[in-house]
């Protein structure tokens, strides 16, 4: 299963799978866990930039209401990995499928999957020098696709009333919402990642529902370290809980 | 000066002014306080829905780059409270208007106004039994005006690179933040006040900037009570501070 010196294979947090990951190259975030943790999946579910995978791993170890999902990966090292963790863990559910997601629309169709997951790139391009032709910057900044791009395929491939979930950082909101609401996936459910009580907000979560009407709920904030620099309740419940 | 058995006259906190109140009917809430703490004002000034008269005398009271704040209410009896209050402290620089806000594109024009703050009602018309000729009623559901025409008319009057300050509720940040960069006040500054920590968060406040870059800045939370029911210290400087 191991095919390079740096890999090695790590738990996936409150499932009983496994995840191969890349010590110098990828490896996935806190984001992807409280993504996966926030997410309510349901059906046919589709992860844009699956990364190593650990989104689909993650939502099938903990949730029986999924039919199938599919992870959508450009990149080909990482895609391969992420092919072999659900390999390693034999999860027919899970299918890995190297492409790009602009091209979703073509092969799902319109209004075809239930739910959306991504953990997107959180940088503009442009925004710092940036090797293009670099994996490691491609799952970083927005040079395969944009905020726009991926919302607005999500929006494509996503039945009525199918939801969205996206973790993003805060400087981007004011982009987000707009191009949430203006290609029709109306935020519902918003929740605010804090390092610590009274620092600023690093990452958000958010819902959205295609055709929903416009309702927001604003979810209590998500603190990751207490005081003393131990994790929070919250965050220990996230990564150490049983499985349901 | 007081017209009416229920008004007393009160300090403006962290001001020489005093303002005055009608027990029953119109106060002032903590939300005001901290917009015109939140606002960085300059030049001409404009309130919309002043209500009291709280935030032009409080902005006045602690900032000196104001050259003149207009204040604007619809509803006479809380108008003429406004107007009083100004009087009271002898503040030249403070005009009360009785008028209604939907008519500001044509007393001030085009681009005329360096600075918009607004507190506006918070409640969607039709959301509640609401009497809707209720002058309590108008302070607080969207009777005489909407999110959207507020948005629409401040944006009309302020200069380009002029601010737009708002207090608001978090359960209307997708209105907001859409209508916001659709009337071209791109919201540059966003910060959430959350009761207690841990708690949701239950006001905004937030800056937009007329044809602004996009560029929005999280501010860390403002948090009013501590675990223990006390002021947090945040709000004892918003409240008991010196003048500037």
């Amino acid at each position: 299963m191991l095919e390079n010196k740096n890999e090695k294979i790590d738990k996936v947090p409150g499932t009983d799978y496994e995840i191969i990951q890349n010590r110098e190259r990828f490896s996935y975030g806190t984001d992807a866990i409280f993504l996966s943790e926030f997410a309510k999946p349901k059906g046919i579910v589709v992860d844009l930039g699956t990364g190593t995978g650990i989104i689909p791993i993650r939502l099938v170890g903990r949730n029986h209401k999924i039919e199938k999902v599919y992870g959508i990966e450009i990149q080909d090292e990482v895609y391969d990995m992420a092919r072999r963790s659900v390999e390693l863990n034999h999860i027919d559910k899970i299918e890995i499928l190297n492409m790009d997601l602009k091209d979703l629309p073509e092969k799902f169709g319109k209004e075809a999957v239930d739910t959306v997951v991504t953990n997107p790139p959180y940088m503009k391009s442009g925004s710092a020098l940036v090797n293009e032709d670099d994996n490691f910057a491609i799952s970083r900044h927005e040079i395969s696709c944009n905020l726009e791009d991926i919302i607005r395929v999500s929006s494509h491939i996503l039945k009525s009333n199918g939801k969205f979930f996206m973790v993003h950082r805060p400087d981007r909101l004011v982009d987000i919402i707009y191009h949430m609401r203006n290609y029709r996936l109306e935020p519902k459910r918003l929740r605010f990642v804090y390092p610590k009580v009274g620092k600023k907000s690093n990452l958000i979560l958010i819902e959205g529902s295609k055709y929903g009407k416009v309702d927001l709920k604003m979810e209590n904030p998500l603190i990751i370290y207490n005081e003393d620099g131990s994790y929070t309740e919250d965050i220990m419940k996230i990564y150490y809980k049983d499985k349901e």
